[in-house]
Parts: structure tokens; C-alpha cells; sequence
């Protein structure tokens, strides 16, 4: 079941640095990429950084729309990941990643982009135009504008994975290989 | 033992979203803290994102420096963290947070920031003065330009934790609760 995150908690979303996808849709068209370079920026109202290379659909449409969403993929999904990561849009005719890959898409509630199926948390969000870094360094400043999560893994503020391994974020490093995001460690009980 | 990182491989020390220590040096004062915000921004040279509160002590000697380097600490380190993490540097009278919590450093290459032993990997970094994203956003955009990682657990640009749990990477959430960096997932072979 899909629960509302508070705005005010939406970093904790990214804080631990997961590889995330980014949905996009703009005038009848719609794109998916990975992006392992993402990091919150600020708490309330929460904004978050992405980085977007020049050369992709994703950037096309993200500049036209001032939209994406974040979906945070899990370790069910790593071969879809790396195919989305690995592929444009941009070279797809008559149809797209979506339907190229098979992925279930459903809609957000404040933008035009899609949201994917069976990833564990979503982040709609509004770009801040910021063209100096946009261009000199594909930095992408954004609001989180709506947040949510799949209560199975993340409830109250809180990642509670345990049990539900195929559920674990994911964190790329390179070439297709990925850390799933492991066990949890308390300050102060450490020994 | 340590040994050096390509500098075009640097980034991989970072794109898993590991949380870093950063540590400054300026006119004889030095310090010491936590930063989940980090984040590759380009790879060759190597520049990444950190976010620096315009309240912290680091903030007043990175800026006055133009330099400060992220050390990735490790499982092992979590205590440490959470306590460079959660004061202030500034509180602090006749001494600074390496000498109160008891913290060996070595010298770095390029700079003049100290570097925390124990961590599992380090990069010396030097500011891309930027005063519009540092004063609106407290977002640091820097240069790699000296990369090191403790080869037990890094080498040929890879991570391999196996065997080394104590040393793996460490991810904050929120209020001292971490996740380590888990097990590794290749695309293409899970299934």
C-alpha cells in the first residue's frame, strides 16, 4: 500500500543515497532514465539536486515541462534499471521505454510524468530554474511538490526493510553492479 | 594500506551515496564534520556537490581556504560520525573535535585540511567559487584533485567489502540511525 510522505520528511527519501529513476512526460511523450547522482538540498519545503546530462530525451522533456518525478527502484528492479540506464528514448521509434521494457506506469498527482510500478518510494517535483547550472554543470535544483512510499518498507519517517529483502534500495557504483542498501547500524550501540 | 584512485575513477568513491566526514583547515584552526548531502556532479575532472550549512564552523574555514577534504568512514567509525555529526567545532575553547574525541589524522597532498584515519577512502578538494548556489543553496561545487582509498577494501576502481564488514560504508538516515552499504546485486544475473 501506497502511504502519503510528509513534505517535511520527503529527504529522508534520498538521505541514505539511493540510485534513483527519473520519470518524465511532456507534449504526448514520456521518458524513464537512471539516475545514480541525486542528493537532498534542503528540509522544508524540501528540495533535492539531480543531475541530468545534455544529451538525453530526459533533459529535453524536463526543461520543457519544469517537471520529473523520482522513483526509487529496488532490488526487484535492477535489470530494469540498468536497461533504462543504459538506453534513450530518444533512439525508440513509435514507442517508448515504457513499452519497450514492459514497465506499469500510474499517475502523479501534481505533474504530467508517470510514476513506476513496484519501486518503493516517489518524489513529484518542480524544477527551480537555475540556467547558469543547468548549462555549465547539468544540475538540476528542484521542490519536492508530493511524496510517497510503499508502507511495507517505509512508514513514520522511517526505512524498516527487514523482511523484505527484494525491497531494499539500490546504489549503483559502475557497469551494472549495484550495492543493495544493508543493515542498519545506531549510533551509540555500536559497542 | 592505501593507495591512490585514478582520478577519472574518483567519482565511484561517492556514487553509491555514501555519508562522508569533511574535514577544513584554515590559519591554524581545524575541523571536523558529517555530511550525508554529498554527491558526483562530473567525472573527469572529477567535481562533486556537498551542502555546507551557513551556520557551521566548517562552513567559516572551508570558505576562507577554498579547500576541504571528505573522508568516507566506515561501520566501524559510526560512533565517531554521529558525534563530529551532532557539535560544534566553535563550542569548543583551547581545542577543536579531533582532539576531543580522541581523533588521529595524517596529512593530505594538495591541501591543508587534515585527514581522519580509519576511513576506508579520501578525496582532497578544491572549491569552484560559486556565490550564487553557495550563498542561496549552501551548495559547495569542488574539484577533486587527490583521490586515496584503503585497498583492502577498494582497488582497480571497484569496492569489494566481502570479509571487511567493519569497513564497509555507512549511509545516515536520520538521528543517528545508518544503514551499511549491503550486498552486491550485478544486472543481468539476478534472475
Amino acid at each position: 500500500m501506497m502511504v502519503n510522505v510528509d513534505l517535511a520528511k520527503a529527504y529522508r527519501l534520498l538521505n541514505h543515497g539511493p540510485t534513483i529513476l527519473v520519470t518524465s512526460s511532456h507534449a504526448g511523450k514520456q521518458n524513464i532514465m537512471a539516475a545514480a547522482w541525486n542528493v537532498p538540498l534542503d528540509f522544508d519545503p524540501p528540495k533535492i539536486i539531480v543531475v541530468i546530462d545534455k544529451n538525453t530525451y530526459t533533459r529535453e522533456l524536463i526543461e520543457a515541462s519544469g517537471t520529473f518525478a523520482i522513483n526509487v527502484p529496488c532490488v526487484a528492479q535492477i535489470d530494469t534499471v540498468q536497461k533504462v540506464g543504459t538506453s534513450s528514448g530518444r533512439d525508440l521509434e513509435d514507442t517508448d521505454k515504457f513499452a519497450e521494457y514492459g514497465l506499469e506506469t500510474f499517475p502523479a498527482k501534481e505533474i504530467a510524468a508517470p510514476l513506476l510500478k513496484g519501486c518503493v518510494a516517489w518524489l513529484e517535483c518542480k524544477i527551480i530554474p537555475e540556467p547558469h547550472n543547468q548549462n555549465t554543470y547539468d544540475l538540476f535544483i528542484a521542490e519536492v511538490v508530493a511524496a510517497y512510499a510503499d508502507e511495507r518498507v517505509f512508514s513514520d519517517g522511517h526505512w524498516h526493510f527487514e523482511g523484505y529483502d527484494d525491497l531494499r534500495t539500490i546504489h549503483h557504483v559502475a557497469g551494472g553492479s549495484f550495492f543493495a542498501t544493508g543493515e542498519v547500524h545506531q549510533a551509540g550501540h555500536s559497542g
